[in-house]
């Protein structure tokens, strides 16, 4: 039987099983849903074994477990590592989806729900290529190494352990993952640069206590004020970061690829549209496209403190809290950057508070050489499975295992996003287009098939 | 029987009833509180009852009753408008309680829960006086008029239409309450000064929708830094409020008042130590008790914006908010600065964001002429009471309802203060000390025993 033809035949199927997938509330980031997310591994495992992988393993880890399956009966073909994730973001805040975070739904051509495009909508593309080039042929056209995570919402430390444990059973020649977005709708692209992430928390107290804005108000430290008055000195009028040294390992951009991101079919009316802000903004001296892809940011991710409730309250807090995040971009180090954050936070503070900084992740920032060969067979499959032209693109988001995984394998990273910017990736009303869940099914089948036209370890 | 010793003797019942009272959660910011506080103010008219007032009233409003009771049986005596509040502040932070906010305690001599201090302790003074003054004379000797409301931690609103709607029925000498505090330990203290409060909402939007701070951070605009330097230019570096026209009206302290006020038993010492920061800050130029009591303040309360949760998410928020609110002091007008206030804050903010701004309450300033007959007589009961020299004193807090009454009748406020400046009213583990609670049931049932020696209209 033809291998598009059956994919065709079974979308109902494939649109059913991942439903299934999504209605597990596996969030990382909350403790109270560890059962979900354990019981989104074991989903993931059942999955591999029913599309008839091998050495099936749920591999516990002190946090979240991982996953893992292969395939390695093609002698003499190709390895690849293929990498997905199956935990999500929270979905909060919860009244602002049109329908639930984890029920999900099909409206206009869209499945909706948390996890649909961020990750597990594109991990099930992967799954229904492998299962269908089985069904199809009887065997796989290459070697896979399948291995879903669940801490990538939360930095994916488990898996630097697991990696530096399990260096030779991982070895491939290649990997591949999607996690990312397509440029534009009816843009296939093959991301070959992400952003790094350093997230961090910062408490700081002032009074032992809250007070009464009253009694104390005009005298005591404010810690709302304080840590604002921090904020408004983390960047200057030019939108840079004011961090000194931020920007002093920035690597400078080719002109030609400069001029290759900037020539893109990318629509910055379509991005304002998506942002619906009334006016972007950011640093000057750089495009839009510029400074989502290749320039470092400092964003404050969450602030609270003080009174929150329904109506007034004439409190003075005690503490004031934000979370906030870098994305880096090369050849920024994310120790460097957490040094030069905390020292000068620490430095631009009054006397007059106390200050705990955590570090809560961080993640380097990644760009490969796009001209290897195993990105041009990525670029034919997906122009066939797209019938459309396939880009090169940045992306401003952070997958931290490709980082790890360069750095132990130094392997090509191949990236097919399926995903698209106005998804809502981290939002209310997350979704995915169905055109491009079914596209990427065929498009990667089509890799894989084409990829086992080659020989071995194609990119040594 | 002698009024002093049946009070000595009443000791343990008076405390007995006032756990009772603090054991009803009245929070009147709260809609989910709304049968608590009519519980409150069902048991204060049944308290008024049983203290033998007449003509008890629970009257309704658009949101929480005031209770009203009198004793017009003393021909020719002055005639007294007391007031008190029987709502209580939001008890949240629940966690930072040492004893829980609703379940009276006693530790160390001192009364803890939520109301203690402000103000159901403080309102339980004034009818266990006059319960005492009725069970040792069978009568009182002068005229009252007791009137106890339930939104004072909200604004006071429905009591400018009682007040208003029921001048006549309302019509007194003076009007005595007790919601502020002593100026120390054994400093027991009348207040003629107090602040105005204008309490505001601000809640600013970018985005029209959460955003994926990697897909696009650094190009659209973040409402948490945004409101943070919205925040930040409201001071300047000598502590003062940066909106145009905000000091117009301040009126300068007279040097004689100035010096009084500095030269008061006040510890900057204690002070500190209260507060609990490293270190103090305010406007330069004056002194602490200057700070607090005679200069205007503009205070965040509270901040909200983007995920709070637990661990990471790498979101820029649509949304940021804050409530905050201006201290104001004579003769600045509330109506005035909420105008100045929302036209500096609108005319700071780029034009990347909308803004919505509400006023969820607003509140005069007062000062009254300390030299009156009525203040002698009640500095005189004070200092039989409590065996102790009494002091004249300004604070730092608000009480509509004394620039409401004062603009109505025009008669002179006595407030006297029986709570603690560290008690914690409006924070965690508010309390009053008990010797404090017992000595003004003492002092203002002798308060009334030397007005009852007066003819009426001594205010006159």
């Amino acid at each position: 039987m033809d291998l598009i033809r059956y994919i065709q035949d079974n979308q109902e199927n494939h649109l059913n099983e991942l439903k299934e997938f999504l209605r597990i509330p596996s969030v990382s980031a909350k403790s109270e849903h560890k059962a979900d997310v354990q019981r989104a591994a074991k989903w993931v495992a059942d999955n591999l074994r029913a599309a008839g992988l091998d050495n099936i393993e749920i591999h516990d880890t002190p946090m979240h477990p991982i996953v893992y399956g292969e395939s390695l009966k093609a002698p003499g073909k190709p390895t690849l590592l293929i990498y997905g994730h199956y935990d999500v973001q929270p979905a909060e805040p919860l009244e602002l989806w049109t329908s639930p975070a984890f029920e999900p739904t099909v409206r206009n051509g869209n499945l909706y729900g948390r996890g649909t495009a961020d990750d597990k909508g594109q991990t099930h593309i992967h799954l229904k290529a492998i299962e269908s080039l089985m069904r199809v042929y009887g065997r796989l056209p290459i070697n896979v190494k399948v291995m879903i995570e669940g801490e990538e919402e939360v930095g994916s430390k488990s898996l630097e352990d697991f990696l530096a444990k399990n260096r030779k059973k991982l070895d491939a020649d290649a990997l591949v993952l999607s996690d990312t977005s397509m440029l534009a709708p009816g843009v296939p692209s093959i991301t070959y640069g992400l952003r790094g992430l350093n997230y961090f928390q910062l408490e700081i107290t002032g009074a032992a206590q809250d007070l009464h804005s009253g009694v104390f108000g005009g005298a005591a430290p404010n810690p709302l004020t304080i840590l604002a008055e921090l904020i408004a000195k983390l960047h200057d009028r030019n939108g840079r970061v004011t961090v000194p040294g931020f920007y002093d390992d920035v690597a400078s951009l080719p002109r030609a690829e400069r001029k290759a991101l900037n020539s893109l079919p990318w629509k910055e009316k379509d991005f304002r549209k998506t942002v619906g802000a009334r006016d972007l903004n950011g640093e000057k001296g750089f495009t839009v496209v510029e400074r989502l892809w290749t320039r470092p940011t400092l964003e404050v991710n969450g602030i609270w403190g003080g009174y929150i409730g329904e109506g007034a309250k004439t409190v003075i807090p005690s503490k004031a809290s934000m979370k906030f995040s870098c994305r880096l971009v090369p050849d920024q180090d994310p120790k460097t950057i957490t040094r030069l954050v905390e020292k000068y936070i620490r430095g631009l503070l009054p006397k007059t508070v106390t200050a705990k900084f955590e570090v809560l992740s961080t993640g380097k920032p990644w760009a490969a050489p796009y001209t290897h060969p195993i990105f041009q067979t990525a670029q034919k499959a997906l122009e066939e499975g797209f019938k459309k032209k396939a880009v090169f693109i940045r992306e401003g988001g952070s997958i931290p295992l490709v980082t790890q995984i360069y750095d132990t394998f130094k392997v090509p990273c191949v990236l097919l996003g399926f995903g698209l910017p106005d998804e809502n990736a981290h939002a209310p009303d997350e979704h995915i287009r169905l055109e491009n869940y079914f596209g990427g099914i065929r498009a990667v089948a089509l890799f894989y098939q084409k990829l086992g036209e080659m020989q071995a370890a194609p990119a040594r």
